[in-house]
């Protein structure tokens, strides 16, 4: 058995290597992304593994059934950037990674809050200045405050077990109730409830689509004084104008955004050298009240290693059995 | 009964004055220290309460004698700054805050090796030139490590209980056995073993005095590679010189500092328009890998509402019943 991983970046090469090692199976390593062009360099190769933002092209996949691969892997969870119908014209099936480390996005939501809670974004800059005066800049003990969960998959159960330990007070609000969440007792009955009696609003559902916030004016008005609201899910969960303003105001305490809704185009590049054009992202940056960061709950260590190995044991999986449990049915 | 409390910083302010209102006893709060000449504003007053890192002055219980007054109670731990004899000659009682809030240091310990975890430095300093590239640095999460947690009073157990919430593998020394960690079978037979297993090591015991440190080149070179260093204890438990080459030549991971060996003059104070001499401490300042804060772990409303309500509380106890829980055994 052969395999090829395209779009393969510097941090995850590591882990494909020792895969390969560790399975005895040989696996080509290629930086470039998966196009027509490059899907020729698969021939001799019984599976494709592959992960990048942009779309996959149709005649990607005409060339694999010319080449006799009908497999391929992709190391991330979203399927939106593949064309469907040519899979299933050219019979080849394909599988996803649909959870790599729910614990990365749980402990980066906590990690961004406890550096919010203790001032740190603040803290950095000024002794980055020689300043090393503590007051007034007092702290808030997370043991105090009630901790609202949003969504209680796999992501904001694990962000639950973390705000126990800490011995705050959680509560959880999700339309579909796990059980053990619900036998702990911690479910309110509305999204708004959770909003009123919440120290801290912790978002893990998905998005409600554009311009559908559940941050937004009205909802912050209902919130407690002094309240905080973490984002690692998606950037149009929140209204950042409106957010901005409340913590500006001081109605809200700040804010940690890993996420923003107009984030395409900004985050994962290196904007240093040019002038930068949005007014409110640079406001947001410069509050230490808001900590903001692009993206980056999801990249550990862990999670790469998992997307990695994930995706080359469901080709495997695919090319033994001719099934996976990760595999897409393409008729949903 | 009324009450003169010295030393009074803005942040504590509203603190004394609830408690006040609370309680029905009328508190003077002064913002000027206590020493032979502002002691005199007493007169009139049954006993008071100060918080200063100066030393009292010997003439200051002289004059309490004069005036009638024979209490003082302290908004903080430390007594090494008054002269116990000149009490006991004008029996006059002394009563401290042993404990304010350990959990405000503990959860402080988690917020700044998460931050390191996640290169929250580094990533502040690069957002803020707008730079929004995530990679190459590359997070790690806290569930795969082992924590080993050096003291098990009651800032170390606050701790263990954080650690155990994230799922991370806890061991843990004290010369002193405490039952509950007993129980749960996380004690080490040494120190020296704490720090060959751990992949983070978190420092919560008392100073062994200068020069003594427990983190140096020598204890460094058993640890694990690319093992984490948090201290929000004493500063003197590290070397901070090898602690800092070791880091620089990637043996290790990094570290968290919040307490520094030579941080007198220099932590509590803006040297941010002067000659910076310290070039060891510049250092670490600049390293993304330390997260440098200047001793601000204990510095939150709950523990600073603890300090400003339980000395007053303390000093009721002394006027109506001649003895507080809190009361500090002059003989000892």
């Amino acid at each position: 058995m052969k395999l090829i991983d395209f779009g393969v970046r510097e941090d995850e090469k590591k882990y494909i290597q020792e895969w390969s090692q560790d399975n005895k199976i040989e696996v080509k390593i290629v930086s470039e992304l998966l196009t027509p062009e490059t899907v020729q360099w698969a021939k001799g190769y019984d599976g494709i593994v592959a992960y990048q933002q942009l779309p996959y092209d149709e005649k990607i996949f005409d060339t694999m059934n010319e080449l006799g691969i009908h497999v391929i892997s992709l190391r991330n969870v979203g399927v939106d950037n593949v064309p469907i119908e040519a899979l299933k014209k050219n019979d080849i099936r394909l599988t996803n990674v649909p959870s790599y480390s729910p614990e990365a996005i749980a402990e980066y939501s906590v990690a961004g809050l406890m550096a919010l809670l203790r001032n740190l974004k603040h803290m950095i800059r000024k002794v980055d200045k020689h300043d090393f005066n503590w007051a007034p800049d007092i702290g808030r003990e997370l043991n105090e405050l009630t901790v609202g969960v949003a969504g209680t998959g796999r992501i904001g159960r694990a962000a639950i077990k973390i705000y126990q330990g800490f011995g705050a007070k959680v509560i959880a609000f999700d339309k579909f109730h796990n059980p053990e969440i619900e036998k702990e007792g911690l479910y309110v009955d509305s999204l708004d409830i959770l909003l009123k009696q919440s120290d801290v609003v912790t978002l893990h559902i998905p998005s409600l689509g554009k311009g559908h916030s559940v941050i937004n004016a009205e909802t912050i008005s209902e919130m407690k004084d002094d309240a905080i609201v973490v984002n690692t899910a998606r950037g149009d969960l929140i209204n950042t104008k409106d957010l901005y303003d409340a913590v500006a105001n001081g109605k809200l305490y700040g804010a940690v955004m890993d996420v923003y809704e107009n984030e395409v185009g900004i985050f994962n590049t290196d904007l240093s050298n040019q002038e930068f054009s949005d007014q409110l992202l640079d406001k947001v940056i410069k509050s230490p009240r808001f900590i903001l960061t692009p993206h980056i709950a999801f990249y550990t260590t862990k999670a790469v290693k998992n997307m990695a190995t994930i995706s080359l044991n469901s080709m495997v999986d695919e090319l033994k059995t001719g099934k996976s449990e990760n595999e897409i049915d393409l008729d949903k």
